[in-house]
């Protein structure tokens, strides 16, 4: 049999970064690499109750579910995203197969091949994979520490003529930046000015340090004028907040969209696993997440503060980043001469690994940029990986310096 | 905000049909209409004690999970397709949400857009709605009872040279029909010399009717020379002989067809629920799913001659059916002058459901045709459904007559 692929496996392609990031796998390598939140806060305890408590219920809860997903979640989670002032109701909301599977069913129902979709720079890598094998045209936006460059994105609207634009503004992956309030009032007045939609990826917007009195920043959503008619899609998940294997993303947005949506996932699987989204009901019905959600904070803004101690103690030269105001990455860029692509292969040979910034453009890769995970090691572990990146970087310089 | 749908969302409009039977939700109406399988046989129990020793294996197991899906779930279902001659080892299987993902991910690594791809005539109405949804030219090949006309495949295949056959050849929905070891063979001879992928759906493939004597039908993956290099990508699911509500299906076949599989579907999802798989996999370690599934191939079977017996018995002049030798459904043919999509509305105001043939032909519907499901109604139910229905009839043939 001679297979004849569609041209879509192109996009699909596995990247020189993924093949070098196969070697870390079974070997002792300290991994920075990885996007994964740390097992240690997950709930297991109050999840395995959950799931007891969906069984009380009797055989039916195996049955097929709506393609919309369990409503009762539905109204658990419209309540939970009304205290940050995202007023959805159950039938602006679709729960999906994590956020990814979001980002896939608008880009099926918004999107036509040749469409052009503007996004950060740098922006999350599988949204773009999402987006090429749907032969739009991607095109990013200039960003600062700010957020979007405001200008930028009116001048790339006028000469694109976007449907689209995909954004993550708080606590990005890769960058870690949180945008100002400017620049969502201002980026959501230009969307909406010239009729172009956003969609905002938020799975980390609930990771948000300083406690108590730690900054704030509305999502691009609340700042919009009700699900109905937005030019906002939000998206998020339970994955960072509770834990992945539930695999519980949610889209909401205006009701004709959604629709649509919802017809394009009953295409794609018909609906998500009703297990995890009955056990994740009676978890929000049982369990205090938002206190669940306050250790997270504490727990990772510890871990990013002795990352970022580190850098500060190592003071290698040229080297910069932004103190993450939350999430789960730093973004290092490294000087000009440092192709981090190349500083990966002797990484791994010093056993730490990194994902090179490569990964994350949609266009024009700064090759001197890299994203560091601080969730998912260990304290000691955290110091022996910053000695051994040292030892790649120094390698790196005395090679260069031949 | 004017949004700008893609010109996919014009494939998953929702159909007269749809319409019609959203208006039996919430009435006391009795539905051989759906194609859900029994609660009643559920293993509830099983899968709850599955669940909990899940959470025995401590937190991580709530952590991302691979795209492949979770492999010693993998090795499980590899050893039970064995018992069938399925030979597929981990590597040549993806896990899916239910076998819906598999068709929709083929669907994209395989087609595009124009490509043509032959059915059954009738066949299953979501596979016709994922490749519309790709903007494939969908063709119908004739069909007996005994499976896909040989002759007029081969003259299709000739005039439209198609790039994928679909087909259900095992129980099949909505006919419920079996193909006969001749038809299996020979599509698999003709596609293979024509260099055309078959994809085998087959989540009935289980439900065999007539006991330890019965006759067994085997798969066309299991007649072609293993899984490398096939010609045939094989897909079933957990939904219909354990629960839909985990949402677990999988396609085996060629590596190098599923490892593109699984890239697309790493785009579309990054993975399903392993909390589903590896409760799947508990439960497979730990009961016994063949004796399970001989217990509701006894349940459905006796319901199957239940309607058959109810059909027999009330004698309607012109209406025939073939007898299924397992799945789920009784496919039945209405005199020429009946159109099901008008007797189901009479057939609602009697309140009986059932679904309209016209929903599975991808072209040129038999309006004559009604599919009827004999799994999910109670003995005296099925009794009183059978009187409305006739009751329905009898107004309809008034109605003609005048």
């Amino acid at each position: 049999m001679n297979y004849r692929f569609s041209d879509t496996i192109e996009s699909f392609k596995s990247s020189a970064v993924r093949e070098i990031l196969k070697l870390t796998q079974g070997r002792s390598i300290i991994s920075l690499a990885g996007g994964l939140p740390n097992e240690q806060y997950f709930p297991t305890e109050a999840v395995k109750e959950a799931f007891a408590r969906v069984f009380e219920q009797g055989p039916q809860v195996l049955q097929y579910g709506l393609t919309e997903g369990y409503t009762p979640l539905r109204e658990r989670i419209s309540q939970h995203l009304a205290r940050k002032g995202i007023q959805a109701g159950v039938d602006q909301m679709l729960l999906t197969t994590g956020s990814q599977q979001a980002i896939d069913l608008l880009t099926r129902v918004y999107i036509d091949p040749g469409d052009v979709i503007l996004v950060e720079r740098p922006t999350y890598l599988a949204a773009i994979q999402v987006f090429q094998s749907r032969k739009a045209r991607i095109v990013s936006v200039e960003c600062d520490a700010d957020g979007m460059n405001l200008e930028d994105l009116e001048r790339k609207i006028r000469q694109y003529a976007p449907k689209l634009v995909y954004v993550i503004p708080t606590f990005s992956n890769p960058s870690g930046k949180a945008w100002s309030l400017e620049r969502r009032q201002g980026t959501l007045s230009i969307c909406k000015r010239n009729n172009v939609l956003i969609l905002e990826d938020d799975p980390y917007g609930e990771l948000r340090f300083g406690g108590e009195n730690g900054e704030t920043f509305p999502s691009l959503f609340s700042l919009d004028e009700g699900a109905d008619g937005s030019a906002v899609l939000y998206t998020s998940t339970f994955s960072k907040i509770v834990a992945p294997a539930l695999r519980t993303g949610w889209i909401v947005g205006d009701k004709e969209v959604i629709m649509h949506m919802t017809r394009a996932k009953q295409a794609a699987d018909l609906h998500s696993s009703s297990m995890d989204q009955q056990a994740l009901y009676q978890l929000m019905a049982h369990f205090d997440l938002n206190a669940h959600i306050d250790l997270i904070r504490r727990e990772y803004e510890a871990r990013m503060r002795q990352m970022i101690s580190l850098l500060q103690a190592k003071n290698w030269e040229g080297v910069k980043w932004i103190e993450p105001k939350g999430g789960m990455f730093v973004w290092v860029e490294m000087p000009q001469h440092i192709d981090t692509q190349e500083l990966l292969k002797l990484a791994v040979e010093e056993e730490v690994a990194f994902v090179p910034g490569i990964s994350f453009y949609a266009d024009e890769p700064q090759k001197n940029t890299m994203r560091l995970n601080f969730t998912h090691t260990s304290a000691d572990d955290m110091v022996l990986a910053f000695d051994r990146l040292g030892r790649a970087l120094e390698r790196m310089e005395q090679a260069l310096a031949k």
